[in-house]
């Protein structure tokens, strides 16, 4: 297969996730290799491989021996202006057959999975074939035996860490529930109490603010092992984004495209989360789902299946799994939204008279849970140590020592425009339709504008008057504002009123 | 909901068939709109309406108060340097909550794919939702109302033609053979007989070409219905391109994704077919479904399905449906790509001594059974009709009338460069893998490069001698034969030679 040379430079384009470069059409590499606009090229520099999608150019901003990189592929080659890189055609997808046999009815055994796994994780598979995979494993498109491989899979194609010590805690929430940013209380509180709990964390995939997002407005987030591994060794416990390192970085491309798809797959959930556990160098895993009528799961009977799927499935991969159901039929605090989020949790570590008592109360079950799961405490024990560690201020001493050592604690910040959007009646809340809320924090900027988002004012069973505000939204910008206005207003009501008897 | 107005620019960008807008992301209007990298943002001018991809600039090249357009982009708003535009947050698409239902297992009826369609249609939505709708819809992914349902949506999204006469005949291959170029040849034959044959086609979708791909090359094929209703007036027949009009406009933007997926669906072919034959004005039509073990129909049982499929949701619709099961085992002619197809059927139409027989032969077969559909030949007597026309020229001058009227007849091209495959061995073919011949086909740059491809030299049952050659690959460029070649040599056999006794 021949190569060509030609010289790096940045385009100034920003294209998001997906890698695009930019050649001459009529340049002699676009007509001695026959590339065509849209392609998949590979581009090589200094030993590093790059899939991209490739546009054709027709204007002087580029000369004919030169490439050009939109952001993500300058970041991802690591080039410098003016470097030499090579192109090509990249060699033929063969694991796409294995997708075709998915969607057509077949089964994936390991093989066939980790093959798939390998290209993803290296950025060969086009956003669509993603979407093709997306779909197929929507709901329960994964059986058992394809979950388990599946996990495996992903857990093969990337790195694994050896704490060389147990146990080794971690916790998980399937998400669907905003402001559910107990993460952010659960390490500290377990780390203060001399318990290993490395976590790393998701951005978010189809709510308004992953925990990773929410923590990175107030500590980075983005520590490769080397960064994590001393973290942790100082301080007995991280909140780190997963996707930094090379752990389970499969999941991270399929996330790319769960996000605007906005479907949920069983096996996907299940693999994404065992996987990262499984590679981070977890043993014991506490998972929270929150199951409301319009939360992630919906039932309990769904929640029951769900946890026998996580609990299997970790156990035929050697990973302890226990669940934990919890309320979803309103939003937890107040915030809604990376940095909003945030500042709850702030307020719950300083003990403010304001602090939102629902996540405080949360995060007490779970840690309580996770310290008799870790031979910390005695069953039955471990709420009440968790409550001492978090009233105490040791919780809050231990969360500043992590930020600090992820290198430094930060203020959240705050959004530009706000609005308040009033009761239309007065009466009594009898619903919160937590899905049209994470809606329309994300149509307000979320979780890409950290400060955007939402704050409830109202819970559910409580009495509003006419024109009390029942939330308000916040965002950047003016026109991001309205849009999730205007959303809010053709929908039916985030806020449910029942008139007074 | 607010909007800006910018001044339009060509950005010379080609980036196929996905419109891409390029806007300063620090300039007046991604700041107040809060637009991001890889959102949709429609563009507004002269009235029309475009959704398109946004990637931010950050250089030089671009000013602040002005946008640039991809080809695509610029194409499809049909605007000029420095006209005024307006950007704006596209409206939420309500038809996402459908594909979601279906994904998740749900029935659609005719209200929501309507809905969905329409969207499509216009270009709303993007790719990775058209990945997810086409993946759950492939296979057996809709049932028998589902595909009823689907077709009248696509018809309905678009125009509809009504010819004023009876009977309007028409024919379609449902592809997966390469060469099976016989459309070219049965219009001019029927069209000779004095019957009215408007033949729309596609453009190919997972094969090397399409028939509308090899009638380009001799001659215009981009007709809208005024131009398609002047070339059938006058000479009774057309082979045209469907997409160039506004007749079932989903189903090109389907085909958009169809393509690189790679997928085949039982709804989503037969509501592309007959959404065509419809929405042109059809009301009779023939169904060549080729029959092999690695065609689109592997198996006489599959053939059959698809057959009752196809009468019944046309008969749902009130078109009278017929279909021809034929041989797939082998390409037909010698060609596979656009010019090399072409040039087998000017071959047959010309009755050189070294036309394709097997061409010929499946042309009179088909032609026949039109014309007895059609009353113009008792039964049984349509194919002795359909050789005398194509044996004494009236064929041929039909063809040649109809290439004028669309537009003037054409030369197809030759590639640049070609390279003969020898036999590996001496011995007999006993099969040909024509599915991986259609993929050197299109690696060698077929259909985009019309004279790409690839041409047979032996046929089943032939011998063969060690060295002698089996087929020839032609592309444009040296790297596209070097990749195809690449391709031929890491595969199994494509032709399959077993020793002589």
């Amino acid at each position: 297969m021949s190569t060509h040379r030609l010289l790096a430079r940045r385009a100034g384009i920003d294209t998001y996730q997906q890698p695009v470069v930019y050649l001459r059409s009529d340049g002699h590499v676009c007509r001695a290799e026959g590339f065509q606009s849209q392609a998949q090229i590979e581009v090589i520099a200094g030993g590093r491989h790059l899939l991209a999608i490739l546009h054709h150019v027709d204007s002087d901003w580029l000369r004919q021996d030169e490439i050009a990189l939109s952001e993500a592929g300058w970041t991802m080659l690591g080039a410098a202006n003016g470097d030499e890189v090579e192109v090509r055609h990249p060699p033929v997808l063969d694991s796409l057959a294995h997708l075709r046999t998915k969607v057509h009815g077949g089964r994936l055994d390991h093989a066939a999975l980790r093959a798939l796994m390998e290209d993803v994780s290296h950025g060969r598979v086009s956003d669509i074939h993603l979407a093709a995979f997306v779909t197929v494993c929507a709901g329960g498109g994964l059986d058992f035996d394809e979950m388990v491989a599946l996990t495996r899979a992903m857990v093969d194609v990337g790195e694994r860490i050896d704490w060389g010590v147990s146990p080794v805690m971690d916790k998980h929430c399937i998400g669907g529930l905003p402001g559910n940013r107990t993460s952010l209380l659960v390490v500290p509180i377990v780390a203060a109490c001399g318990v290993l709990m490395p976590k790393t964390s998701s951005r978010a995939i189809t709510s308004a603010a992953g925990t990773a997002d929410a923590m990175e407005t107030l500590a980075p987030v983005d520590l490769d092992l080397v960064a994590m591994r001393r973290v942790v060794e100082r301080e007995g416990g991280c909140i780190a984004w997963g996707g930094a390192t090379r752990i389970s970085p499969a999941d991270d491309m399929l996330i790319r495209v769960e996000r605007p798809l906005n479907l949920d797959s069983e096996g996907l959930l299940v693999a994404s989360i065992l996987s990262k556990k499984i590679a981070v160098g977890s043993q014991r895993v506490l998972i929270d789902l929150p199951v409301g009528p319009v939360a992630k799961v919906r039932s309990t009977a769904a929640a029951e299946l769900l946890s026998r799927s996580l609990m299997a499935v970790g156990a035929a991969l050697g990973l302890q799994v226990r669940t934990q159901l919890t309320d979803g039929t309103q939003p937890v605090g107040r915030g809604i939204g990376p940095a909003l989020e945030a500042m709850d949790v702030m307020a719950v570590l300083e003990r403010g008279s304001d602090a939102p008592s629902d996540l405080r109360e949360r995060a007490v079950l779970l840690a309580g849970e996770i310290l008799e799961m870790a031979g910390r405490s005695e069953p039955g024990a471990g709420q009440a140590l968790a409550r001492a560690v978090l009233l105490d201020g040791r919780a809050l001493a231990k969360f500043i020592a992590i930020c600090e050592a992820q290198g430094g604690l930060r203020v959240p910040p705050r959004a530009a425009h706000a609005h308040e959007v009033p009761a239309p009646a007065a009466g009594v809340v009898s619903a919160i339709d937590t899905r049209l809320l994470a809606r329309a924090a994300k149509l307000a900027g979320a979780p890409r504008d950290a400060a955007a988002g939402a704050t409830m004012h109202v819970r559910l069973h409580e009495s509003v008057d006419l024109g009390q505000p029942l939330f308000t939204l916040h965002a950047e910008s003016l026109g991001a504002l309205q849009y999730a206005l205007s959303f809010v207003r053709s929908q039916l009501p985030v806020v449910h009123i029942d008139a007074q008897p």
